[in-house]
């Protein structure tokens, strides 16, 4: 158990100069729920029950598909409305720190004077859980600041980067013109996930040929209750991306009129709440399998004093008691 | 938890009619063991005090390498010392059930009638902790009912079938004669388990090139304290089996003498436990993931009553105190 480095008294008031707006305590708890353990837990504890007013956009396609130009104008179009806005740009297998790509989102975006947006880039290799447990936390946090969306940017590559854009409210799906990008989307399991489409640089030839191959690959995905628009955008110019915006909040509108909006957010608590008992378990898998208790227990098995199955459960049972630090 | 279907006094009384050297109901434990479940934990619980005298052989190799007629001559050769000779055949991928197999092996062999030899194959296809916790609870009955050698042939395909002959007391591995056969029993990784090794079917051409292949290899792992003979066998013939026999008993002196028999079994127990202690969390996260108490607490983590970390905790810590029944 990693020792707790900082007080719940000076989490508390972490959290609350952050909702009061200050930024460095902000980028404070993103920090600490980026590295987790302890402290992370305690913010998450903190956050939790400030949130709930958040709606999640989920961003995601193949690296290259001009998903961060996207993602920058779509936030002009949503700080349009006067809402805080909140980017948390997630990419495991970059090499840079977030801080180097800030800088460069910061330098390139419109964004770099509003203090109504915040942009956060997400570094959690190596982390138990990883993604799949830090992006919840990092969005209760951004939740509880009073942010009114957040965007969660990903790279459509890999199960766990597919899942975590796919836990959105709303999910959008970039692909780009050409033979066979449609064809890697739902290789890549970004079919089922998408609840937008975008066909991204549709100034390029080719997007009515991609737009076609989606649409017949979603007509075999059966009857649906919705099906995903198709938008076609070219982000460097801003063009269809007053669409894509409309198609995003349609697409709201119906999750929150037909009742989905709270099935979606259940099953992801369900999800998220499974995935911290695996890691738990897990943790204590390492405790109980390391130690003068454990040694204890082969040495008697190895003697045949005790048979193997009850001292794996004598085991689990003693670990159950102990608990990590609050 | 499945129905306990065989009350612990039945049990005791098939360990003890085994023991006594009734056939079917050592086939009956058996089978107990191989289904797993609260019955096969009582009667591992049952005959692991009793254990510890039978010394356990591994035999693995490529399907078609021939392990089978070179356990069946093997077990002249161990019958031949007047001890009686268990052998566990584990071929996951057989498309035949125990039964058959047991019917192919007793007319093949020369064992067919005599009482002093047990052959037992093992389906342990879909189980939790499959072959990996089903095999030591099969060596331990077989042990408790006073077998001196216990022969585990499984094919060398796949890393559970490669750790389950290697979790033996002395592992030979089988090749043949042939360029690239060598080449494929390391990429196996059957290089690292072997305490001997047998070219079978010398008779074709290729076996001094198979075994220069093996020693090369051999000295690439640099520094051992054993180096694993290389016998030539031809197992229909019976050529090189009394050398293979002499290597197998070699090979057990050394660990004997040398403290090393002690240790192996050691690391085999505390690997046993620790699968053991992850077969019993998994079986956990299905049961704390699962009914009533996760919905609660679901709700509520939705609700913004608790934060997900801290149901996940409680859930853990509530499950530990169902305990399976005994």
């Amino acid at each position: 158990v990693p020792a707790v480095v900082t007080g719940r008294d000076q989490l508390g008031d972490l959290v609350e100069a952050a909702r009061q707006g200050d930024r460095a305590a902000l980028a404070r708890l993103m920090s600490i729920v980026e590295r987790g353990g302890d402290d992370g837990a305690t913010v998450s504890r903190l956050t939790h029950p400030l949130g709930g007013g958040a709606y999640t956009v989920g961003i995601t396609g193949a690296p290259g598909a001009g998903k961060s130009t996207l993602t920058n104008r779509l936030c002009s179009l949503m700080r349009a409305g006067g809402d805080p806005v909140a980017v948390l740009a997630i990419d495991p297998s970059s090499p840079f720190s977030g801080g180097a790509i800030l800088g460069d989102r910061v330098r390139m975006g419109d964004q770099a004077g509003d203090p109504g947006v915040y942009i956060r880039s997400m570094a959690t290799r190596g982390h138990l859980g990883g993604l799949t447990l830090a992006t919840p936390a990092a969005v209760r946090v951004l939740d509880a600041v009073g942010m009114s969306w957040v965007v969660i940017e990903t790279v459509g590559v890999g199960q766990v980067e597919v899942s975590v854009a796919g836990a959105a409210d709303t999910t959008v799906v970039v692909v780009n013109p050409g033979w066979g990008d449609a064809v890697q989307a739902n290789k890549a399991g970004l079919m089922e996930i998408a609840d937008v489409f975008v066909i991204n640089k549709a100034d390029r030839r080719g997007g009515a040929e991609t737009a076609a191959d989606l649409e017949s690959m979603l007509s075999l995905r059966g009857e649906q209750d919705w099906t995903p628009p198709i938008v076609l955008t070219t982000a460097t110019s801003g063009d269809g991306l007053p669409e894509l915006f409309a198609a995003i909040t349609g697409h709201r509108r119906w999750v929150e009129s037909s009742g989905r909006l709270a099935e979606r957010r259940e099953r992801r608590t369900r999800d998220e709440v499974r995935s911290l008992v695996s890691a738990e378990l897990t943790r204590r898998v390492a405790d109980v399998t390391a130690g003068e208790r454990f040694d204890a227990a082969v040495a008697s098995v190895a003697a045949h004093r005790t048979d193997p199955l009850s001292a794996a459960r004598d085991l689990v049972d003693g670990s159950a008691m102990m608990r990590p630090d609050d």
